[in-house]
């Protein structure tokens, strides 16, 4: 019973951080190579600046993401996964699996 | 692009809805053999009643659970797993082998 407990509570803890709205779109943008701000924000319809760059943060201080400026003539933001990031991959990619068997193709985007 | 937005709208829909508060809990619960309302409560600590009861007729609508009543002597609800919420078994596996890699066992369970 104590093992069931444990297992929930680190699975529970791991679904309400990917499942935050807006978290799992973000998640996905970067694991197919999205990497600059506003590319991500054009992968993801409907997501506002002020969301779009909370949840980087939070990513980022959930040690998900790591945030790279690069000096080009025009700086340049870089956001990347890190490797517990990057190990969200086949989380990510089961959720594709069953998206795409259970969920309608949406009529309208948000 | 078009393509990235219509995978991105059913995976941000699916992991939305996995996601919300409980759900996962509530899930991982049924797929690991708990049927009945006070079994699935036993395993989820911190859960209300008004947010299981909630969570459960969610996904009742959604098409993820069926609620049966077995009129045994004392009458008995048990819980189930669709087609479409057994299908989710891969993705909780998969949030279970991060959680366990990445997320601390918590000091006290919610």
């Amino acid at each position: 019973m104590s093992d069931v407990h444990e297992v929930c509570g680190r699975f529970h803890a791991a679904i309400e951080l990917i499942g935050t709205r807006w978290t799992g779109a973000i998640l996905q943008a970067l694991l197919t190579g999205h990497h600059r701000y506003g590319e991500i924000k054009a992968v993801i319809p409907g997501v506002s600046d002020t969301m779009l760059s909370a949840r980087l943060r939070t990513l980022e201080s959930e040690g998900l993401v790591e945030r790279h400026v690069i000096p080009t003539s025009a700086v340049q933001v870089q956001y990347q996964l890190t490797e517990k990031g990057m190990d969200l991959a086949p989380v990510v990619a089961a959720v594709v699996t069953w998206a795409h068997k259970w969920i309608p193709v949406p009529v309208q985007s948000r």
